[in-house]
């Protein structure tokens, strides 16, 4: 490409395979957001990375041209080292709630910018929202002083914030340009960059729950993430979790904040708890906190069980204007107007239980959102009573249905028990952490 | 695909390599043209596409979705059999204005409705806007009523003929997508398909100078213009033809309208007349006027030697308010103000003369345009003075230039100069007409 910039040069190049400098990318990016090039243009052009592909340098480049179309910051005054951590989208996911402020209480900061929901996954900015007063939109100096006094601050993405990521996503979504692993990449590494971190440990989820459906899209995915984060300078490490049954025993956003705080009160279910201890061990790893994974793993556990966990979440809350007393009473966030129980058509082991048919019918009591617009009710979801390898006799609760009214929790009971599977065995138990990914 | 209609479902579609239902891509077409498929869906469609190809039964339904954009003409008082060409377009070439009434003269219906040139190639309406008077938009009626009376007649793509195709195409320029077989296909085809003809001859151009620069990719193109229009029930032929050297002697839009008057007066370039009659011969046997290639060549020597295709001409451009006397005196057509001899710097055998190149000079020299909205200049262009295979003496004219200026003229000179090639010995002589593909 010589002379002035030419965007159409640009497509015709990725459309005939051939790969984009550094410096090609950073225009085209730069000229998109500037408005001289057109939508169409780049929607041609996505099709055609989504296509041809991209290598992992041009996936760098588009990442660090997606970061820097708006603010990145950089916690000067935070000393700790900074380490988030991304889940790629899970039904039942609350482990950010409760993971920031342990790994916080174990000496690495947090600085955490999340987003809504949107679909069949939840999203944690909701679920911060169920802690009545808690604000999610805080100034960048709000939200460095409260990640170096508290720890962890978490928050939701301002405007300001990879705006070129913002625009772009919502052509993929109307152009099929989504499932695409170098634009899916480059969407989540110039968000969590934009935070000012040194390293992001990443839960990428396989199963019929999850984006990746299967382990080797979603091992792809994350070993992309892995390199092309490591090539922009960042210490990455991913886990692959399963996604087949919901995590934990709650769905909805209040619901999942309660069990989130059961954990931190050293509690809660198993699953839950074990991807927040293997997802902080590799945020006291990679922030050097501790050198082993024994020796972190220990640290949590003391963490969780000294109350200091808790206390950090309390002080993070309260320093984000939210409700304390909420948390501390945390069953004031299941507070529903209907409840309505779900009952085993039969006796047996559970075999199985649906996490997508769970995610949708959490969507359809209010719990998510199809459409960016679209409130969310706190109080509904699906809280499980039975999950994956117990037994029930016939009559006995599978579920319990939250919602605003008698009547939509009357109608999605179909789906909920439709969603668990009854059998006369006890089913294997599965395994939820599958492969660790790093450099 | 089930339910309402959605555009990105048909995007994902074609990204995956699926084929489309007639009833697909009429619905897409029919939506894009009602504002409900955004310009961005319909570029990423148009990648994909390109990426992944269409089927031939895609393509019909495409050509026939887009032609049913707009406005069909049937002429229904036309009792002969509606034949028309078309080009693919190269340099110098002028073959519809002496083409178009030398068949009128033979019998066969010619509806033509032309573009203008954009690029390094000319467009009839340009050349026919060269007589003075002659009105290329016409509303259809009175189309139809010439065609009846006259036998041909030559207009302008109105906004209500194809419309689908027009904003197609303004997409296609600016996102990549040009050249792209079922696209230029379904493009050309639509609008000829709309102007009410039985048959098509296709004269498929092959060289520097053409669209096509292989003959592989021309037949391919040629190919599926044969197959496609066929599937659309028309009579088809196409002729692949050598766009190396630019037809004839003469570049621009008034010098090129005198050369068709040559032809007419049977007179004129052995090449713009040898290009002329094989046309002919096939436009003649796809309407039936003759039964065999022999029977109709000497049917369209006899019409040049006796004067009817050009009594025919003339009469066609009185009809369209030209005026005869510019046509009875051709040279008042090549009036520029400034003529510049260019010389051959040896002496030698014209080896070579690059179309491209004289193509471009003539942009520059503004007998053609870059952009769809500037003006062209009717009397610029180049006359050659010496052809392929023609000796020339040092100081001898290679070719005349003709411009609105000395300075302009002399602009070029070098340029012109430069496309010749001249050698020691005698070059081959090279073929014109390369392949004849029917069904």
């Amino acid at each position: 490409m010589k002379g002035p910039f030419n965007p159409v040069e640009m497509i015709r190049s990725k459309r005939d395979g051939h790969s984009h400098s550094a410096a090609q990318i950073g225009e085209f990016i730069a000229q998109f957001s500037a408005g001289a090039v057109a939508d169409y243009q780049l929607s041609a052009w996505l099709m055609a990375v989504f296509l041809r592909g991209m290598s992992d340098r041009e996936t760098v480049a588009l990442t660090h041209a997606m970061l820097h179309s708006g603010q990145v910051l950089r916690l000067p005054s935070v000393k700790a080292v900074k380490v988030d951590k991304h889940s790629t989208g899970g039904v039942g996911d609350k482990i950010s709630i409760c993971l920031a402020p342990l790994v916080a209480a174990c000496g690495v900061s947090v600085p955490m910018i999340s987003g809504r929901g949107l679909g069949h996954t939840g999203g944690t900015l909701d679920k911060l929202e169920a802690i009545p007063g808690y604000r999610v939109q805080l100034p960048p100096r709000r939200f460095e002083r409260i990640v170096r006094e508290v720890g962890s601050s978490m928050i939701g993405q301002s405007a300001q914030l990879a705006p070129a990521d913002r625009r772009i996503y919502a052509l993929r979504d109307v152009t099929a340009t989504v499932e695409c692993i170098p634009l899916i990449v480059a969407s989540i590494l110039s968000k969590k960059l934009a935070e000012g971190i040194d390293g992001l440990v990443l839960d990428v989820k396989v199963g019929r729950g999850a984006f990746m459906k299967d382990l080797k899209s979603a091992r792809a995915l994350a070993q992309a993430l892995v390199r092309v984060g490591t090539g922009a300078g960042k210490r990455m490490v991913a886990l692959l979790s399963a996604m087949d049954v919901p995590i934990g025993r709650t769905i909805g956003n209040g619901l999942e904040t309660r069990e989130a705080i059961e954990i931190l009160h050293n509690s809660g279910p198993a699953d839950t708890r074990e991807l927040t201890l293997s997802l902080g061990v590799e945020m006291l790893l990679l922030g050097k906190a501790e050198r082993t994974a024994k020796g972190a793993r220990a640290r949590l556990e003391r963490a969780l069980a000294d109350g200091s966990a808790f206390e950090r979440f309390a002080r993070m809350v309260k320093a984000h204007g939210g409700d304390v007393r909420a948390i501390e009473q945390p069953e004031r966030l299941a507070n529903a107007k209907a409840q309505l129980e779900v009952v085993a058509p039969r006796s047996g082991y559970i075999t199985d239980c649906d996490a997508y048919a769970l995610g949708m019918s959490g969507i359809a009591l209010g719990a998510g959102r199809t459409r960016a617009d679209q409130a969310v009710d706190a109080s509904a979801g699906i809280e499980l009573c039975a999950v994956l390898g117990e037994r029930v006799t016939r009559g006995q609760p599978l579920a319990l249905i939250h919602a605003r009214s008698k009547a939509l929790a009357a109608s999605e009971a179909p789906r909920v028990v439709q969603a668990f599977r009854i059998g006369s065995t006890k089913p294997r138990a599965r395994r939820l952490l599958l492969e660790r990914i790093a450099r």
